[in-house]
């Protein structure tokens, strides 16, 4: 397999097709809007489309779209499912809520098509390099298909299990973590400069003993060196993540307490004009809570 | 500097004086109740003094109290402090508040005293096998002279900085970061069980992708093989932290909303009878919590 079909040319749609490039990939890609580099991208062995049935042209298709909303739009909405040619593999990379994956994937299963679920775990800046870890879940064999295309998009892939939800499932619940340490980070870097601690010791201290993990490096670091802006994560899809957890949860009666109320601090970040700005903004809206 | 005294031989105490013998040096220790090993710990190296006062026969003593009442009650009212000879060295490990530091650091310097702050990141597990963070604060010279013997205790020492409640500060911000992501962890498990991920399939995901460090890897491991007693890190000690912490930020004005929401979560576990459980506990207490 070396046609791939991608939709979506957004900020990690755009990371993985250039990562698809270096592997030895040919693309065909569709994106809502045009993108303007559109000269250059055939230069790199991308070829635009112009709609996104004929992505479907390549047997296995990937698409980042960014939420329920946009799937159920051109897909169902606007029938691309209808026109999608049976036996092909799509391969659905967006952070979506579980209840609408399990029907998604039923109407793909109707029609023929194989749906398979690779939500990655890392930011844009990480896609970009290639090291994102990807999930996936799915029937097996649609997963195989489409693995050697995963493996070169990230730096490790686990197959997480059959049903197609539970890769989304995971992949919430990092990201429930991981909006959780942020706004922690938030906290403890707030008191900590109060008290007169050098953001940058801090920081230091940290990441070189109990929190050396890349969530808590990557933040830590965007937070001691004051980067806001651009969003290699932005905060309003952190809080669109961490609502999809909470729905989740509250479907099966559970109440998690403290992702609530990392939820509200988010909405109140977005409250506060920060939405397009990367979770590390969590700490400027932070700044200004005083008892 | 051979000799050195210690006062308090609890669990991360008695951790800290095996690691001192490992090392070479002669302990003299008391301890408020009579360890029932005394012979093994004179074979050890080790010699048990009848009075604190004696211990201060070193040049530089090490204390691990419980908490600010326990140096009140030692130090002060029972006027410990008035007996020790002017030139030595006290090196305070315990997790006080930053407010009785400066106090009880002014009281040393009054009489002569030399006052060190160094509290550790890390439970008694990685104390018993070297592996915490030490962090010290206070004059640059009483600091230099207790520094080789802090060494031998963990893996790394930080200086923080001249005042001695920096060190502390420090410390809680860390223990505030370790406390949060405890009872993150306990909600994306609680999360992840629900819906049907195996609790070791979720936990190599995390510690494996974005959440590597020791913080996540200790916790992660004990929830998923469902360790919660004997502690390692006792839940009470945990909301003692995490209060000093909330205290210190009302003291400079600052809100923290989900280190209020955690402090809620311990306190909940307390109230559920997990108070001398390790902090991984808060996974039992958030199975329960239902909406």
């Amino acid at each position: 397999m070396h046609k791939v079909g991608i939709i979506g040319l957004g900020s990690m749609g755009g990371a993985f097709a250039s990562q698809l490039v270096k592997a030895g990939y040919q693309l065909l890609a569709w994106n809502r809007s045009q993108p303007s580099h559109t000269q250059l991208l055939n230069a790199a062995g991308i070829t635009l489309v112009d709609t996104p049935r004929e992505v479907f042209g390549a047997d296995v298709v990937l698409s980042v779209l960014s939420d329920d909303e946009s799937y159920k739009d051109l897909f169902l909405k606007k029938g691309l499912i209808d026109a999608i040619p049976e036996g092909k593999v799509h391969v659905v990379m967006a952070t979506i809520s579980p209840d609408f994956v399990q029907r998604f994937a039923e109407e793909h299963n109707k029609r023929g098509l194989h749906y398979v679920a690779a939500p990655v775990l890392g930011n844009s800046l990480l896609a970009q390099s290639g090291k994102v870890h990807v999930l996936a879940s799915g029937e097996i064999e649609a997963v195989h298909n489409a693995e050697a295309m995963l493996r070169a998009l990230g730096s490790s892939f686990r197959y997480v299990g059959l049903a197609p939800e539970q890769a989304n499932i995971a992949k919430l619940a990092v990201n429930l973590l991981l909006n959780n340490a942020v706004q922690s980070l938030a906290e403890a870097f707030a008191l900590t400069e109060k008290v007169g601690i050098e953001k940058e010791q801090f920081a230091e201290l940290i990441t070189q003993t109990m929190f050396s993990g890349p969530a808590y490096q990557t933040y830590a670091s965007a937070m001691s060196q004051e980067y806001f802006h651009p969003a290699a994560f932005a905060l309003e899809m952190g809080a669109k993540d961490i609502n999809l957890a909470l729905e989740l949860a509250k479907n099966h009666g559970l109440q998690l307490p403290v992702s609530k109320q990392v939820s509200q601090c988010l909405d109140n970040a977005i409250q506060a004009g920060f939405s397009q700005y990367d979770l590390s903004a969590l700490l400027l809206a932070q700044q200004h809570k005083t008892e």
